[in-house]
């Protein structure tokens, strides 16, 4: 069971396109850090602070052998994200229950007309 | 199609204990802010800070007609983070797959083993 404090920390560490950015790249393979703020406008130390949030939520890890310690993403913190998030999974599919509904209607009425025309 | 913004108000929202709270509360059916600040032992005015983030976040929507405002859940927001979270579903899989082959791998040779005695 996950706690709210490392939930609070996994989606906090989310709320941020540079960071997403990261784990994007990272779902490609394990990268160092010069490697990764190649592809953005800001300094190696703002890279490196995003990597220490990142850690801290446990969605990266970063080798401790390696000279050039490469960050590896961690999938494991993205599936409690999202177990917490499918709970919710109900709510939209029946949002989607009732559209598919109201498009039902609308087809019957349609028809109906056509017939009494 | 999201946007970078968007979704990093989605994820802020859902980094705070109390508005994820909030949302499960608003999953059992729409609530004033005088119910949803009940359970909490935070002011009202706190709990309106919160739904303030909720509601620009596009996580709840608030009634402008009836003069008790209630709260609702909108799960579309809810949607588009698992979204985003779906594309690395495929990295935890790996991972259980790998952990199905070591556990297979191990039974193998504890097989193995007990034909050779």
């Amino acid at each position: 069971m996950i706690t709210d404090d490392r939930l609070s920390a996994i989606f906090a560490a989310l709320a941020d396109p540079t960071r997403r950015a990261i784990l994007a790249r990272l779902a490609r393979g394990e990268a160092a850090v010069n490697e990764l703020a190649e592809p953005f406008a800001i300094s190696l130390p703002a890279i490196t602070k995003h990597l220490k949030v990142l850690e801290r939520a446990g969605l990266i890890t970063r080798s401790r052998q390696a000279q050039w310690r490469p960050c590896r993403l961690d999938a494991a913190a993205l599936r409690d994200a999202t177990d917490w998030l499918e709970h919710y999974r109900q709510f939209w599919d029946q949002s989607l229950d009732r559209l598919d509904e109201y498009l039902q209607n609308i087809q019957t009425a349609e028809s109906d007309d056509s017939h009494s025309v």
